[in-house]
């Protein structure tokens, strides 16, 4: 195996010491990968200027398998915590990022996976402004696990909160759901299909940042349903926002394979994570415009309408299924698919 | 065991699954001991006010064991951010929380270290506004691993930056060496001593305020020798700054129990990790004035000068021993005892 510019094949305590193999570490791995104006003052924090209302989200990712078709836990650590905070309405800019590593990953992987830290932070158009890196024992973790915190500038016309959703809103999302989970599992699975199930994880800041430019105050809620699935992020949007939401079986986008997979292990796939996904609930007067807006971009080509918010039932999500029954949606109880993300 | 009010006696996968048990692990546990306004809203993020020069910094905590005499891994991943961004100049203000549980973690230290979490944020007068809990199956953690990021506004009077250090600053603390670490040590050899040695453990951002309210620029530099402890923390500093420090052997304060465990276990104070001290380099024209005020402040009785920064030997540490001689004190190379922090 080739050994990296650091001379180790792989992550040991001393890397996490404090001390010299640490500094290495961050230099040769860490600084030389990210490195920017802020991270190279190498102090224990960093200082940047912040006019505004600021949005700040926060996500630990602990996803198993760390590589996966679409994706590995460094970008998804990216792109989590970008979406988390475009979904507060704003606009992305800086990001911290932890990382707890077990000793004995390969520095390969580990170097993989920061490289990929790199390009889709590139790609969200923010900037990785201070970290921390960690090593526990062999056994007292599981290879990496990382922490992203994340704020950004909230948009000028943005007015994005549970309590503007209303009735005969529109709920909208950007393309088919549970991709990413099933990507996942089919990893844990060993299943093989004609092609393969890939992650949807991807940064959804540059659409959301579209939709509110154009559209303003009419965008009334936003939400990307990772954990859980979009049937738990719903049914929680109806109890805080004390409306009814019915979904439209006939109307949810689910990619042929991703069914097949999901029936082949039992699992529905409006509980399954999604990485790259979100929905958008609108006034129902742009819902059009919306649609076409989101078709036009990469991350929302096949975006679509789900639902509609009413006031009916209210505190719950009804589902019309294709055959044209109607069952309340209930959230995720217990846990269906452990470390998703 | 008593059980808690969410019914579980311990934290399960579910608990991380995103669904109804995660939300009530959050309504039971987490909003109900940590909630305030900005929790409350239950988004994926939160939004507040921010205005001008803001300090950033992140730590995840993996200490082990997750209690030990002086404090636990809550209120430590409270004080380490909180002191990192004090370390930059700063006010801190905001924190977000992050953890990752193993699966059979004790419901009730969760709640303990939750609770402390509380009790170290009012103290250190920071709010958590967003956080995130995710659980790992038992043997793919160790219990409980958290990560803080803190936000703070710069002080206006601060200029805290490594090139602001110059020939004839003199290097303070403002406490005894070593309590930290050979506290933990303690716990994991089983140690007994008269009394026990306990964690220094605590917020420093209180007195950092005070002195940058009194001295503003006179202050040239701050930094808290947590990992590798004091001597890899001044040896980075050395190099860093491109400055000579000498540091006095007799002046190091260290107390005697502290001493004789390190003896006892063979380690090196100056590179045992600490958690709630800090050194700062300041002109030396205010060298008194600044103890004194230090003195005055419960976090700072002991407060005494260690070193000095000179011209010569640039990008080094020499340490002059108690029976007159001098050594080169080089910074920690591998790990001297893991998981500290």
């Amino acid at each position: 195996m080739k050994k990296t510019d650091s001379g180790f094949e792989a992550i040991n305590l001393g890397h996490g010491s404090g001390g010299v193999m640490t500094r290495d570490l961050l230099d040769q791995v860490i600084f030389r990968i990210l490195g920017n104006e802020l991270l190279d003052k190498k102090h224990d924090g960093s200082v940047v200027q912040f006019e505004g209302p600021m949005a700040v989200s926060t996500d630990s990712f602990v996803v198993s398998p760390i590589f996966f078709k679409g994706g590995n836990i460094g970008e998804l650590a990216v792109h989590g915590t970008v979406n988390d905070v475009a979904m507060c309405g704003a606009v992305p800019k800086y990001l911290s990022l932890a990382f707890i590593v077990e000793e004995g990953l390969d520095m390969k992987e580990f170097v993989e996976i920061v490289e990929s830290v790199k390009r889709a932070a590139d790609k969200s158009g923010v900037q990785i402004i201070t970290g921390d890196t960690k090593v526990v024992e062999r056994g007292k973790g599981d290879k990496i696990f990382i922490n992203t915190t994340g704020f950004g500038e909230v948009h000028p016309r943005a007015n994005i909160a549970v309590k503007n959703i209303r009735e005969g809103d529109k709920i909208l999302v950007n393309g088919p759901i549970a991709q990413h989970g099933m990507a996942i599992m089919s990893e844990r699975e060993g299943l093989e299909f004609e092609s393969a199930i890939v992650s949807d994880s991807t940064n959804l800041n540059d659409l959301v940042l579209k939709l509110l430019d154009e559209f303003g105050d009419k965008i009334h809620f936003l939400r990307d349903p990772t954990r859980g699935g979009l049937a738990s992020v719903l049914s929680e949007i109806a109890v805080d926002a004390k409306v009814g939401i019915e979904i439209f079986e006939e109307q949810l986008p689910l990619e042929k394979q991703v069914a097949a997979a999901c029936e082949m292990l039992g699992l529905d796939p409006l509980y399954v994570a999604n990485e790259g996904l979100f929905a958008v609930f609108v006034d129902p007067e742009i819902e059009q415009e919306v649609l076409e807006l989101m078709r036009h971009e990469s991350s929302g080509q096949l975006a679509t309408r789900v639902g509609e918010v009413t006031s009916t039932h209210r505190g719950k999500v009804v589902l019309h299924s294709e055959i044209g029954g109607k069952r309340i949606v209930t959230p995720l109880i217990g846990e269906q698919l452990p470390r998703i993300c």
